[in-house]
């Protein structure tokens, strides 16, 4: 067994209601035979892999039986996650297989959900089980993935003068351009295409090059092509990039057809909602009437979770990846700092700059250089950097020095090529969308906002990611119980914090996730027209 | 009892080498009686008083009986403390009898230490003997505290022409002005003196009022005065503004002797071994050889730690709280950016601004927006403003309200605050000062900087501190294990984040632990100069 077919993982047991606690014994046991649940209250099982005390046992040998195991370590209570117990040990086989058999143990066929609301009772499949499946084989065992090859950007106006954009400001705005990408091709039923949602200053660039001579691909090629994570031999995956920013769609840098200048201050407020709205319109526009899923990470979370709101039955899946139902106080925080250092830039010129020579570019890189150290983990931070000290050997004494330390010298470097690529109207616009994110404030309640999704969710966190914390994805995941939702939710292990979902080296484990989640819902799906056509032949 | 009386403590065992793994009800049970070691090796027991599983737990009831702790708690190995053995409970009682127990039963006479440095024997006193030491009945059985009443800066010139500051850097420096404060008494044996060395932004005004008018007292004004945590009807209590600080003592917006002008950037670069320099001088210059202790936080705490690798034998007690041996690679960072937003500041020009109208206000006010996010917890800020909104009811749609939500609107009012009182050159000097902090690499290890003190020392962190996390004090705790110094931690819980040690409602917690090791430090230096007395007259 290779090393990244490891995996820690924790069991997470929520028995309706009831809070069970049964011995590490018995959860190994299940991983063997059928669960059995002879608790009366008809129990829902739901899953959660994390690694258990995290970087505490990071250090620390493989264990060699699960005997060692149970003594390392024993069992505890997070109030957190009250009142699910939760009970944990170290899985010496393929995560691929774990991910597999917990999303089919997760699954209550729609079927049985929508029939039985109040009574609940949903069978558990175990990994054994699992085995039979018809879930694909992941990718791990595949051949070498290979790229997009070369990707045509696309452009749609959408929301023309006669149908304009309702924002949730009560504002109307058109025309919107959209720049997106397409990979992979979409199926005679038009039911295997993905959306792909991206985070705060990504782009429709998701995978491939787009000439020949790019250095880089785009920026989630490790996970989008053919045979990886989103297959596009499998899937039509879309990605558009978003309202308000400054990559090919409308935003404060686009050319106002009214005045022939750019937006700059005049562009309307916008929030994800309206995002979501343009998505959607560009996924109708296609000819797409339900996608197979959505996925995003981040900011792009945020239009996941919105999108299954505001159109409950246009996506068989929702996959959220570090994100959150809303922006905690912290978070408004760091974009707070973020937009006062390009307010204060003296070259911002409240917005009016795009005719200037100078830009607020010393402001714009301040609030990257600030907003990256949020998106990295400590642990991440010092093992890269540490204090270790850039050009030098030994300490110059010298205030002037202002990039001394590696880690100054990063950051700078971040900033500098931030600068080269995006538009600090457009970092404003769009951190404040992040700011007035609240599903639950929106809709009423999460339980009202996802409630009445058809979609089956993956919600997923890292454990040292502390901008959008576990405890942000366990509030999601308590709400779609709670809605009696098709939840599969994880915390991986990683070192990379927040970035995680971005890393090539991290992409295995959400891989061995997404993949069987993906499998599933696309099964659900055809099950699911197979009916509907059977009743329309009768 | 009083709710404030209640703590989570576990206590932390370390067995010279080996790992013990008592069970709970043995470590319960050694709260009950004598402590009795078995194993051949003369273990030497550290205790670490610490919330376990710290917010998950925070809204659970208490635990009614020891019984449902142990089903509730268990226990587990933390890889981070490797080898030791951890074991948790929740303990009602009162916390400064648990402080109590626990400094005496980390005191290793400091003459058994000496005389048998390889063959480390030291007896374990228990909570039931340490009932009947003459450790002080803590300050909460006593009456009200009182205030310092009004206090007068003081002044002194020290470093002067013949004899100049010999900087780290290698260069020299001089006259230095030292603005400081005392507070209480100084014993006619000049033994009841203690040093407190204040954080980045603090001054030398501690307790007290410096006129009766003055709305607001000392910054640790909770902490120091007549019955406090530092009692000053007990002790001499001294603090000085630090050097390169902006407060009285000479830093970059004092007057050059040679130029007639402000240093600015022309202030020599320095570093915390230089401010302890200034004290240990001032010090001397009070006619005080030792200290009874030398007591900190943050950047107080690494002066602390400076000062007893620097002048081992001048101080009785070293109390380093949310500090650590070193910045670690995200603090720096963070120093870094907020540096940045003054360096980009256009009114910084490079640091000669005094004699301009316009001074580097919005690059300073950003630095300590950013600083004092980092100086929060994730957990307080939520609590204390979420996402309510500033003077609204409803959110505006609109990206020029940039205080809309309350945490902005903090922030926003710390950052001018603070620039009514602090000078951006310092704010750049002291930054750098803490950055380059490495107790480590300047005394080739840990253990050879703090093994040579006759300190004892306490060293506490805060659960919810990120700036400074626990795992550093530990790092500062296993160094001092290994060197066989005596020392008392505790890990303490607050929703309150690094600014713990400094806000009011956490100071009983702090006084708990402090008071009992200021009594026993003071025991032991009576005790020595009996000793030392008694050999002079024979």
């Amino acid at each position: 067994m290779e090393p990244e077919d490891r995996g820690r993982v924790c069991t997470l047991l929520h028995a309706g209601g009831t809070t069970r606690v049964p011995t590490l014994q018995s959860v190994l046991r299940s991983r063997h035979a059928p669960l059995r649940d002879t608790a009366t209250t008809a129990p829902r099982w739901q899953s959660f892999t994390q690694p258990l005390i995290r970087q505490r046992v990071a250090n620390r040998p493989p264990c060699r039986n699960w005997s060692s195991i149970s003594t390392a370590f024993g069992s505890g209570l997070c109030g957190d996650w009250f009142p699910f117990a939760v009970h944990s040990f170290e899985v010496r086989q393929s995560l691929q297989e774990v991910a597999r058999s917990h999303t089919l143990t997760t699954a209550a066929p729609n079927d049985v959900r929508r029939a039985s609301e109040k009574a609940l009772e949903v069978s558990s499949v175990t990994a054994a089980a699992a085995a039979n499946t018809t879930a694909p084989a992941p990718h791990a065992s595949a051949a070498a993935p290979e790229s997009c090859g070369l990707v045509k950007p696309q452009n749609v106006i959408l929301f023309g003068a006669e149908d304009p954009l309702q924002l949730e400001s009560g504002k109307t705005f058109g025309p919107v351009h959209v720049n997106y990408e397409t990979y992979g091709t979409l199926s005679p039923a038009k039911d295997n295409a993905i959306f792909i949602c991206h985070a705060l200053t990504g782009d429709a660039h998701v995978a491939g090059r787009r000439t020949a001579e790019d250095r880089k691909p785009g920026w989630w090629d490790g996970f989008v092509g053919p045979g990886k994570g989103i297959d596009t031999n499998k899937y039509f995956v879309i990605c558009a990039n978003v309202l308000g920013g400054c990559q090919g769609t409308t935003g404060p840098n686009s050319i106002d057809p009214q005045t022939g200048k750019q937006y700059g201050p005049h562009f309307p407020f916008i929030t994800i909602a309206d995002i979501v709205r343009v998505h959607k319109s560009l996924v109708e526009y296609l000819g797409i009437t339900k996608l197979l899923a959505v996925v995003g990470g981040s900011l792009g979370g945020m239009q996941v979770l919105e999108w299954a709101a505001r159109y409950p039955d246009s996506l068989g899946g929702a996959v959220v990846l570090a994100s959150g139902a809303k922006l905690n106080a912290q978070g408004i925080a760091f974009n707070a700092v973020g937009r006062r250092a390009i307010y204060t830039d003296p070259a911002f010129c409240e917005g009016n700059y795009y005719d200037h020579a100078e830009k607020p570019r010393f402001g714009l890189a301040l609030a990257r250089m600030i907003a990256h150290i949020t998106y990295l983990s400590e642990q991440s931070i010092e093992l890269k950097f540490g204090r270790r000290l850039q050009d030098r050997e030994s300490l110059a004494y010298d205030v002037k020095q202002e990039t001394e330390f590696q880690i100054e010298s990063y950051l700078h470097y971040q900033g500098k090529r931030f600068v080269e690529r995006f538009d600090a109207n457009s970092y404003i616009w769009l951190t404040r969308a992040m700011d007035y994110f609240n599903l639950d404030a929106s809709y009423g309640s999460l339980e009202n906002a996802l409630g009445r999704s058809s979609a089956r969710f993956l919600v997923v966190s890292y454990d040292t990611d502390w901008l959008f914390p576990t405890s942000q994805s366990l509030e999601i995941v308590r709400s779609l119980i709670s809605a009696r939702q098709h939840v599969t939710s994880a915390e991986l292990s990683s070192p990379h914090g927040h970035d995680a979902f971005l890393i090539d080296s991290e992409l295995p484990m959400l891989e061995g996730l997404v993949v069987p989640f993906l499998a599933r819902v696309q099964e659900g799906m055809r099950d699911a027209a197979v009916a509907t056509d059977g009743a329309v032949s009768q």
